[in-house]
């Protein structure tokens, strides 16, 4: 035995090294494949421009949301896929009504209008407007501070910018975003009237960026309305505020929140060679907000995910996993879509592996973050080398998607393309989140790097 | 002996990793520094505002280069530096003259305007312009197959695109170049009368994009004229041949060549405090091509390495050898001023360690390319995992950049910044080549990625 073991040994280390150098080499050719296709014979940008241009905003319970659906299903449908279906799945109706008005008002009367627009799901003001004095506050953790005393009565201006300082530009989102989102509830604890929120984005200009808030559990008489102020406008605002503390602001909205209407997930689907009920996903949002097309957010994620089965059908790669495309509906006012498509899987006792979502924007592709346990993102890691060529070096733990977030604990791992985030928060919810910002092989260097990832899944799994 | 020896390289080890992992702690300090200044309190975004606004496009020999010079100048001034001076250089002077005109004519004498603009060093046309058929090809070596007989009197239409399955759009650049550089020359040798050469641009859009051609060795009165036309217009002019192959091209141009003239290169010097006879240097290039204000190419390049000397007197780090800022005039049509700057090194016998350049775009930096030897590029790499915080990942063997060449065999390191390619050709050398289309972020993080190589050369060197 002794005198046999070393050359047994190197013999199937040689047979799994030559295997595995041969499953490279595979790989090597089929990701090459992937993404030449994608750049020379790709259809993720005309989808968006139809998306963008020809339909527009995508804001949950809107006609142009039901369109969306429409169209997105019926392109799925040209593919060829195996199956293509509507999930149906409630959603919210907030409406932002007229333009918003708002002015600041000089100790001498001066006026001097300012960009702001409603936060999402925030309630109006009155029909004639609020004007108030303002307290500005660069954060929450202020408010007990200052007390009922200072701010009964008060507009709230929270005026905390994102920290530049931070390379990745998710992270300074995340750092200021409870301004926008919880702002108004605990103002009101202090009887504020209403809050104004320096917009979320990095740069300064004359742009309010719209987003999500929500009241918590504060009862409907006691809620007060919300909107964000450009940043320009806001450093402007908090200039003035030095000179004169006692100047007023004013605005008015008439945004509205409806019954929740009938809406749907989109779901093409390629049904798996030999696993087809073991289930993997690519996704992102169809819903956008209502300033602009929502092409980075998320109109791109969309198409990047339509464009993965494209992409596999052009090439006749038929995956051996049951692989859909899921356009989640209401990611950005309520997550219901992500929530419906989950409870679903669960309902059903879908087997779910893999889910990948894309919705950081459809700038040029740096990687992954993954959600899964060590073992997984261990064999995971090792496809990394494999996307060298294509400038992918980012394969880290982290968040992977709001949509496919409600699906933990129901999969083996979760994983989010991350772009390059340096320009997202330029356009993020803003009127400037328009289809002339997005790259076309920015976009399509997206999908590509998705469909690799997804068949590198299919081939070697987590196992 | 034998019973010491393990116990004293073990003690060594420890000496040397503990020293290592002090100088990699202070290291990351020093580079977290950097980036948060040039995030946070950076300059290079001005100054490019005014060299893009206020002063624009900077041909060589134009009186907007003479100001940019005067401009920079004074703004290394303004930084306190130990020398700031101009080195003089002659440099060619082309203009353009009168917007170029042209148009394609059918058979049934229908003229279609479309968009053009002459190469830069290219002849005039006859002032009433030229109209004559034209010969379509994809590349040089089609030439000598249609011979005379099929290209005299002719106009010659380079239409090979760049090859948008490569994802270094610089390799693609450089893949289709030689029909715009020697396109004219080649063409003469055959009896055309003029060239049409695709612009470079992986896109499609309307805009032609200039840049240098050169004639060689053909005699003056054999030049003829040459031009660039938008990728639409090449689209659209190669779909109306398959048509009509007898169709007539019209274009007329009134550039022209001028005496040299007097310009200059400007320096801005740190003296080195332990090591000042030897010498680093970051630059770019401060000509641009006319159609715009050259906002990527290169003013990014400028302002950046600016900045690299103005965050260091800003955190208060006082480099060990001796470094420059050049803003080498001329790259575009001459490289009069890296030549200059390199002889001039070898003149006075300046020992050069190392040069980094930055003229590929102010987009997100992704990593550098190095050209040295092997050992020298291995100490080089040992750093790059202090640059993973920052998203910079790709450290490789490669072209430095065009004004630094030059000091080639000089030097022990050449470095070229690399920034994210996807877009720079969708704005290089074109009339959208504006400030607009620079993010803030990215030329600051490119500054700072710039800084953060030349701290850990002038700590560590490559000895």
């Amino acid at each position: 035995m002794k005198t046999t073991f070393l050359p047994t040994l190197l013999f199937f280390l040689t047979i799994s090294s030559v295997s595995s150098s041969q499953n490279a080499v595979q790989d090597s050719i089929m990701l090459k494949k992937l993404y030449t296709t994608a750049l020379t014979d790709g259809k993720a940008y005309d989808w968006l421009d139809y998306l963008s241009n020809e339909i527009g905003g995508r804001l949950s319970g809107s006609i142009e949301a039901e369109s969306a659906v429409k169209y997105t299903e019926a392109e799925l449908n040209e593919l060829g896929l195996d199956k293509v279906w509507l999930q149906p799945v409630m959603v919210p109706k907030w409406t932002r009504g007229f333009k918003e008005y708002a002015y600041i008002e000089s100790l001498a009367g001066d006026k001097t209008i300012t960009n702001i627009c409603a936060l999402g799901g925030s309630v109006p003001t009155p029909s004639l407007g609020i004007k108030a004095e303002v307290v500005e506050v660069k954060g929450l953790d202020e408010l007990s501070a200052l007390g009922k005393e200072k701010l009964s009565g008060k507009i709230v201006f929270f005026n905390r910018p994102m920290d530049a300082s931070l390379i990745n530009t998710f992270e300074a989102y995340g750092g200021a975003v409870d301004q926008r989102s919880r702002g108004a509830s605990e103002s009101a604890k202090y009887g504020a009237i209403g809050v104004i929120v320096r917009s979320m984005n990095l740069r300064l200009d004359d742009l309010p960026h719209a987003g999500a808030m929500n009241y918590g559990d504060t009862p409907a008489n006691m809620r007060i309305p919300a909107a964000a102020i450009s940043t320009n406008g806001a450093e402007y605002l908090s200039s003035l505020l030095k000179l004169q503390p006692d100047l007023l602001f004013y605005f008015k909205q008439n945004c509205k929140t409806f019954d929740d209407v009938q809406s749907y997930n989109v779901i093409g689907e390629i049904t798996g060679s030999t696993n087809p009920n073991e289930y993997m996903v690519v996704g992102g949002h169809l819903d956008s907000w209502d300033l602009a097309d929502g092409s980075q957010d998320d109109g791109a994620g969309c198409v990047q995910s339509m464009e993965v089965l494209r992409l596999f059908k052009k090439i006749g790669y038929k995956p051996k996993h049951t692989i859909r495309a899921v356009l989640f509906m209401n990611e950005e006012n309520g997550l219901r879509g992500g929530k419906k498509y989950a409870e679903e899987v669960k309902r059903k006792g879908e087997k779910h592996l893999f889910a990948l979502e894309s919705d950081a924007g459809g700038f040029t592709p740096r990687g992954f973050n993954f959600q899964t346990n060590d073992a997984n993102f261990k064999k995971v890691q090792s496809w990394e080398p494999l996307f060298k060529p294509y400038l992918i070096h980012y394969f880290e733990k982290g968040h992977s998607g709001s949509d496919i977030g409600p699906l933990e604990g129901n999969i083996d791992v979760l994983a989010g393309l991350q772009p390059d985030s340096q320009r997202y928060f330029d356009y993020h919810h803003a009127a400037n989140d328009i289809f002339e910002y997005v790259s076309k092989r920015e976009l399509e260097l997206g999908a590509a790097t998705m469909a690799s990832l997804v068949y590198l899944f299919d081939m070697h799994g987590t196992k």
